[in-house]
């Protein structure tokens, strides 16, 4: 008889995002009447620019005659798109990165979750509190992160750095031993970023203890002000302790389309093993290759009619996280992110858990954001909206939270 | 310091696909006046079909307009194709599948890898031999196959089938537990099959035992005879005991678009648990669905139009493998496959090596193919010839070898 990875049984049962579609559903039934405004998930809601449409179109056609038809792509991707990516991503910016040091892949989700493979299972991993939930639960399915504990909301086996407002939202350096550290920059869900000097102390303790800092960048397109790194490797030393994930869902709108990429710098080397010949073997072996046709449209990112329509797209979204941002403090609210991030992290009324905020929301607003607790304990008393809605939706929805009887000051 | 997973240190140096890659770039080097033709790697030449590059079309247009924009798609396949495809890959066939057990993903490849990770670590895994290699190195990286023998070219904790003449290349119930029970029908390399009451005998044995068979089915399309099933679900008991595996690579010559699915019956359990609940979550979780256009060209692959085409691509690949086929038999070759399968598997002259033929086709007719033992060790005195070239080039490669020296009667 097979036995199952019992590890999938350790998760507790509700979900975040289930549960609140449950939620918004039944309050959907109850109130026909009523026009909700989502601003819970981050999925973008501008079309492709038409940069990008046209790119797609060519090679659909490509596609469709003998002579430019394409197969299997190579494993770690076309050799036009990790060039461009090396070229506009990194050398732009100072990085020293070769474009066979870039994997491209369905998308920053996918090689989050699937990193871990390559690292031994004793690893511990070091997480900020809250956090993007796909860190955490690809090490419970690899039985990486000890069990459960329903009061606390942690796995035994973990090590949380919270992130609040008490520290500004920077993590502290683990005082327990942490051998894989994710860090998100610009954070989901806090929307708070990290200077270079405050990225430099993770990047020296990384080199100096062994660990490697797993860098989730997939919102740098966001960044708008100039002390913020926009790459791990803008920081000295990063290239011999730091794997970096990018997307292109964000900052193309691309989270239909799927694509992404990871840098593996050939100079990462643990007890003698270069990660980057791991990750080329997992990629090679587990996955076979982006569609050729969505890395055409990856090419057409970085086209300067591409680049010149994303800068708007982007514009659009900040327009909306300052509309989010401006009401809320007009409100009397606490609030974070929104300046280099599309996240905006609000303090929930005193008194209140974050699911309460949640239902008062929906029930008051008809509005939809997403509990702060769901991200990670410290998450506790927070809660965070998107500005990927319509600037029409956004605007309303700030309205209405401004004639909330509960909110009023 | 943190641990790399060891389990990749024990890879054989070489792979199969990148000593061919070598030793025939060497060749041109030193032969620039001939012309190679590679009926090696199982990737497809001819151009996407008019029905789906339409349907490409009009999906990347949905795209690039604000109320047909799709954002992140459902996790495990959008409703309109897996609807599709449990209509016109199992209720036309008898087979009670429902859309909600099917799990659209990019391809077969990564699903094949994928699998195994939602088993128990200490699971047995048993393969035909020879076979398409992603069963085996996946299970290797997740430390379920012990320690490799470079002299026998075997795994110490895995179950070998061996697959040969002798047999009629159909794998014997194994004498040692099994737990999972990979088998890929049509097979690749040997392009042979099982028919409905061969199968019957894995599915009665699987439920027997509580293994749980893996059924790669990429090649279903090709099966030309009545008495082979397309489906294991074809086979009474096996939605209590087997997960399949579907791919549109080779039916609709995706292997540059990338989209296939698997099927796991929500009545497979094992140990109380329902392995589709532990698929979705590890579907969700380290996934983020296929691209929206790529999604709506699969279903496109049903259309009436899109029916026809891709029967008529099938046709002009078998009609290589008929060419092969038949050409080997003429030379006096032993030749099995290309029937119900788009591969030949031939037996090397006797006395050779299944790499000693590689390199005498290379030297005398500049024709490239796959050694057998690349498969696995009964491969070893096999070869391996694909019909995914052109005509064109598949007619000239057999009038070559119907000349060399070393192959005449």
């Amino acid at each position: 008889m097979v036995k199952v990875n019992e590890n999938y049984l350790k998760f507790p049962g509700s979900y975040l995002f289930s549960t609140i579609a449950k939620k918004v559903n039944a309050y959907m039934i109850e109130n026909p009447d009523k026009k909700v405004i989502r601003l819970g998930i981050g999925d973008v809601t501008m079309p492709l620019s038409s940069a990008i449409v046209e790119a797609l179109h060519g090679a659909v056609d490509e596609m469709g005659a003998a002579e430019t038809f394409h197969g299997y792509a190579p494993d770690l991707g076309y050799g036009f798109l990790r060039e461009t990516i090396a070229r506009e991503d990194y050398s732009s910016r100072g990085c020293q990165i070769e474009a066979d040091e870039i994997f491209v892949s369905d998308g920053a989700k996918s090689d989050c979750g699937n990193i871990q493979e390559i690292f031994d299972e004793s690893s511990i991993i070091a997480v900020c509190d809250p956090v993007y939930p796909v860190y955490v639960d690809s090490n419970v399915m690899a039985g990486r992160t000890g069990t459960y504990d329903e009061v606390t909301g942690k796995w035994s086996k973990v090590v949380y750095m919270p992130c609040t407002a008490e520290n500004g939202f920077v993590p502290e350096l683990p005082t327990e031993a942490a051998d894989l550290i994710y860090l998100c920059v610009p954070n989901n869900p806090t929307g708070t970023t990290l200077t270079r000097d405050q990225l430099k102390v993770w990047v020296d303790y990384a080199n100096e203890t062994g660990a490697v800092i797993l860098y989730d960048a997939a919102y740098e397109a966001y960044i708008a002000e100039d002390n913020i790194p926009h790459s791990i490797y803008e920081i000295e030393g990063a290239k011999t302790c730091a794997i970096e994930f990018r997307s292109f869902s964000k900052n193309a709108g691309f989270t239909g389309v799927r694509l992404g990429f990871t840098v593996v710098p050939k100079e990462l080397v643990r007890g003698g093993v270069a990660l980057h010949a791991l990750w080329a073997r997992r990629h090679g072996t587990k996955f076979n290759g982006a569609p050729y046709i969505i890395q055409k449209a990856g090419e057409a990112v970085y086209s300067e009619a591409g680049k010149a329509q994303l800068k708007e797209q982007v514009a659009y979204y900040m327009r909306n996280a300052k509309v989010i941002y401006d009401g809320l403090k007009e409100i009397g609210c606490e609030v974070y992110g929104g300046v280099n991030a599309p996240y905006i992290w609000l303090k929930v009324p005193k008194g209140m858990t974050s699911w309460e905020f949640f239902d008062l929301l929906l029930e008051e607003a008809s509005v939809v954001g997403t509990p702060g607790s769901g991200f990670g304990p410290s998450g506790e008393g927070y809660f965070r909206l998107t500005a990927f809605g319509t600037y029409e939706n956004t605007k309303e929805a700030m309205e209405r939270l401004k004639k909330m009887p509960s909110l009023r000051k």
